[in-house]
């Protein structure tokens, strides 16, 4: 509907569906407009053909036998295509309307004879942390992911698939499906590590070099991490329930992995908690810091006050032009009058520092 | 019973019913004084009849075999036309109690043989977000809405009825109630989206332009997500029991559609945590900032006055009049006294730069 | 057993009954010196009897078959009255002591023939909000209703009773409890609206007037909230547990009303949560108000010393009296200091100016 | 193993059991010399025998048929008679223990033949609050209570049961049970009315004498309501096991009172709720206070300094000695110059005025 | 992958395994050098062999009939050594993985015919609170423990082996692994001990002697909670699971001594709630006597700037060099000035007086 200029230059679409039918295939998200390129790997435990950046003409090709494919799609620009290998491989028209979707929250769904998956990868590009939206349909010996964009997290499975490193192609489509869900994961790891670190210099730079200017930092944390706990909250049910599926519908084998892959889940969140509650105390250490240095300033503002303004009233009284003023006169009047003001000054200092004022 | 002025100059009832017998019919609201319009829409797979501004005769006409019918009415101000038409349908007394009350609460009730829910319509009208209360009935073929005024989120609807786009028509009145619950959420996103726009630019002003007016955009925004959060809330429940009552009771051609509407009402109430997580997090910021500026400020007058004070003090002592000060006459003493204030002023700046003041 | 002056001028029983044996029949409360004062009711549908004042005589007599009874006392000071009625409907020890309990928690008791409710009735008595204990008891086809003190919300219900209207004299004593809680909750709708609009009332002062004095009132207004939800959350439970009871034990006519109490209770809870939300954010935006004032006296007094002290150093200087200060002699040096003077106040200014200072 | 001198004087042990092996019988607590006591109650409906400080051979005699003994230990100083004790009714080793460790968290186990209870008996000495360990066994005819020192908040029970008053003497070991319980909550009670009158009276305080060492009361009596609900938390458990334990295993006369008392345990856990958003608001009441208290403050100085820092600097200004300054010759400069400062002053004051300082 | 300098100092490992298959050998942790050393216990209840550091092939040697092994592993930085183990005693290969990653979340997993858990060993080192990481597995009748590094909670359980006191001899594996949780947990109490003695010295130090430098102590105490917190919280869960799958399929006897370190992990988990209370009410203290402090060093100022600018701006007013002054020619003038101004000093000291400014 209407198009607002958001604040970091970006077009962005405020709910471009309000008002459509469901099931309507519009495209959802940045709009990044890289061309779509879609690889293909074939592989049994003897043999393994890989196919890069393949026509569509070859996603609705058949598997042979005993085969598992898996088709990556890098981007899902092209609705058509999307649409077609969603007709070819039986979707739900809202399987396929949540793949559009990259606002979708993660979620899990059995539909008739496939499993869908939609979920955020989370890792870094330039030392910003990026949110990718990635939806993963398992299929009998079929997996397909559909990316955001090209890169991604899952190059160290690609490599295992090739060498036949670690039991991955002795397995099925199940465990390759775990494959890729247990690298999202694992990056997760690597932004919480980020994240903890980033907090940890931030406490150490507000406790030795305290900055008012920390704020910003600090303010970027939490929005971090508030963000993060978002994408990754729903991740914990999705394991659980793809655990659960898997148990009851297939084999058993990948029970222990996808348990342990279930604890690493709960371990980001507590993390994520734990991360929040350090951010909290340091916004608490932040305004303390703040508080404290505003009582050092007022502090000083206070004694040189506080000495020179009744001194300055002294000289004030005896520079004053009266007629009869027996002191001028005095021939002592003026290194008394010092003498004084000395005495002031030290009564003063006496009692800021038995005040511990500095 | 008493009527109080409100803040924004409507007449606010308190309670008119407090103390009358359940069930009395009292209509409770705002009390626009639109006129009533009821439109009626009758459609099967082949056909459709469009019937606007009709009779209240034409309410309890017969719907043809195979038809579904859709009536909505425009406000509820006629009192005597809800309660025939309640009583023509068969609804319950408190049904059409509620029906009329428009601070009711979003429920979802099946009473006998009908379905009744009311939630909360929020859309934007010239920039303000508006609640608007809605009932819907769902009795057998007919569907049944009760707004609030004129103007609604149900436009795209009546444009895929009247083109037959989409399934709509193939489906019965359950569908269509489908639909009619997917338009509210879906401007619930909308709303959720402007809300987070508006933290968005708030945050950016935060950041770049601090200002300590914007305490009353921040209020605004708490507030709209109280109140957004208070309607939005129950709408959950709503959506889960009409679920399951559909399973159970009728066909299970929607549940998928379902589940997907459920979907998105959780996924609007994670958007508002994570909006009142950013509202309490801009809020931090903004004290902080409110903070920081004040420390500025008194930095700013404790530089001053402590470079400034002890000077005066200074000039002061050579202005006064004692007779006996030598300094006065010697010849270099003015140049002395102007080097020392000097050092003085240097000596102050070079403790401030040692302490980052500035 | 101590005695001690609360601040309100009353006394306060600390505990009266800490260490005696339980079921000891003490009363606990406030001790208001009103008489009781009972009044029954006798009615079925076509004829109602109403006997006010009556002795504790006819509290014990025969109830005609068919008929319904309500009995209502008006207060509980009268301990042996109260004992003996109890003893005279069969009620359990622990029951006519809670009934003396004016601090008794709200509860919901099922005791052997006759059903037990203890909770808060909670209105308005000269802009005050009132606090009642009241205790109802439910026995075949008695109700009987134990007040705190003249002056109750039912006073609607005898109205209704009275003019037969609505369908209460065609219902039993169930309906006759209903129409009881229903009358007190709605009052708590009353209380609320107050509640609401006191805190858009002081919302409106504090942004349009901000004053100091608001914080007695905000801390008046956060105090009334934490007692109401105190004594209106265990509503819920026993409107649900006479629900549960009535639904298995009696008649189902009764079950779409109490589900709507039911509702109305949640939608107070509701309502009291949204209100503790709007006070703490009006807590906050009340200290960001003030601090806000705060540094708006901060820049004040800042500007004006800045912009002077130097100045008058300058004036200092030259008040001085060395014999030999050249620029004392000279023609134009005041005009020239002058001049020197002025273009600091304008640069100063100017940097307040560009700071936003005002 | 190290000791630790803690702030209060007394001598804490750090985990004198950390390492040792479970089931060791060390003593556990703050080591009260007291000598160990031992009282004994036996009792039927007919008869009452009282044995005061018996000797350990007492402890281990026969109970005649039907009578219902109370062993009641005033100190636990005494290792070896607790163990004997323990020995000859046949308790667990880590039941001992347990009575042994005055820091054992409140507990109910149900052990073979007989109940265990440890919970903390709260109650006041000396204006201050005490928590004591108690340690409850019921075995069947025998109820066996240690306690931390002399003085309890069982007295009545030992009035009822000479005096026979109530049903006390009637009842059996598990109705006394339920007595001991009850006073302990009874006394609870009275805690928490403390706490709600220092409340009242801080708040009367903060609002009427506002001084800025009511924070030491406040803090002391948020800690306080901390420490009074870590050790409260627990019991509404064990009544609810003890309930379920009489409920199953023995008759059910008891229940009605069990579940008032279960109420009465919910009731202070809500009161002790209350007790901390009430002591949360003051504490945002005291600093809301304390920085209108600093507003005022500043407002003074800011008033002040306002006026008379320009003033100062006019007087300076013609304090100058400058040789040729038209003005100070004239013949009206000087009181030009005061109408002009008291213009200065009033205009002053009305900004102040305008702008609600003061 | 990367290699990040922390703030301490060390290496810290950015998720080594991020990419790797599951499963994959890898070390992760902190990487202390310490040789391993691998000490074995068999022990039946008449016997007991002990061997300190034997080799690996020691490690798989047959365990006599009826006999209890328990291999202790002093670090696990030999991953060679630790996988042979794993491999000899039948582990899992994701079991492995666990006993090497020291970043572990707590956990329990019955695999096979062997229990695992992993924990946290949390004890002082000079001082400083110590993780270390602990995983336990439980065959048949061998416990394999491997720990982080040389040092550990266990020596009373070696004496008690070695002297055969308590019933630990006469015990199986079970019991030992019992006994090894129980010393775990005995030490968390230490720590919880030395936290709460941290929190009782800083609340002293802040109510008695008030320093702006207990910031950085508070913030300690908090972090230190924050994290003790998530490593204790999940040992509920393993010592219930420990204790669900003892109960099932063994023998009975140790049930009692786990529901007793249930109930101290429990304590444990409150007494953590607690110190996060107290350290949040210590944080509200510390602000709050921050902020008195600052109010009371802003009075000071506005005393003395009260009194002496005015004063000030007199001495000035008499110090023109007006020539028509009638006042500095007057005889009296300057004594009644001094009056004037004594006057003025005490009206202030009054009114400052009358405030209780001091």
């Amino acid at each position: 509907m209407k198009q607002v200029k958001t604040l970091h230059g970006k077009i962005k679409k405020i709910s471009t569906k309000a008002g459509l039918p469901p099931g309507s295939l519009v495209f959802q998200g940045s709009g990044s407009s890289e061309k779509l390129i879609i690889d293909r790997f074939l592989f049994d435990e003897s043999e393994i053909l890989e196919f890069e950046s393949i026509k569509y003409n070859d996603v609705i090709k058949n598997v042979p036998h005993n085969y598992c494919q898996w088709l990556n799609f890098n981007s899902v620009n092209d609705i058509e295509v999307v649409k077609n290998t969603g007709e070819h491989f039986g979707l739900h028209l809202l399987t396929v309307e949540d793949i559009l979707n990259e606002t979708q929250r993660p979620k899990f769904e059995i539909i008739d004879d496939y499993i869908f998956m939609s979920l955020k990868m989370i890792h870094f590009q330039d030392d910003e942390i990026v949110n990718e939206h990635i939806s993963i349909v398992l299929k009998e010996n079929t997996v397909i992911t559909f990316q955001q964009r090209k890169g991604d997290v899952f190059e160290t499975i690609r490599k295992r698939l090739r060498t036949n490193s670690g039991i991955i192609r002795k397995m099925q489509s199940d465990y390759l499906t775990y494959s890729i869900l247990d690298s999202i994961v694992d990056y997760y790891y690597v932004v919480l590590e980020e994240i903890d670190f980033r907090i940890e210099e931030l406490e150490e730079k507000i406790l030795t070099n305290f900055n008012s200017d920390l704020l910003e930092d600090l303010h970027e944390i939490k929005r971090t991490i508030i963000n993060f706990r978002k994408n990754v909250w729903p991740v914990r049910e999705i394991i659980s329930a793809f655990s659960k599926s898997i148990d009851q519908t297939r084999s058993e084998v990948l029970s222990h992995y996808l348990r342990d892959l279930y604890d690493h889940s709960i371990q980001v969140m507590d993390g994520i908690d734990t991360g929040k509650d350090m951010a909290n105390a340091l916004m608490n250490l932040y305004l303390s810091f703040s508080g404290n240095k505003m009582n050092e300033v007022m502090k000083i503002l206070t004694v040189i006050s506080t000495i020179f303004i009744p001194l300055t009233f002294l000289a004030g009284l005896y520079g004053m032009n009266f007629k009869y003023m027996p002191e001028l006169q005095m021939r002592y009047s003026y290194p008394v009058l010092l003498a004084i003001m000395l005495t002031i000054i030290i009564v003063m200092l006496g009692f800021f520092k038995k005040n511990k004022w500095f």
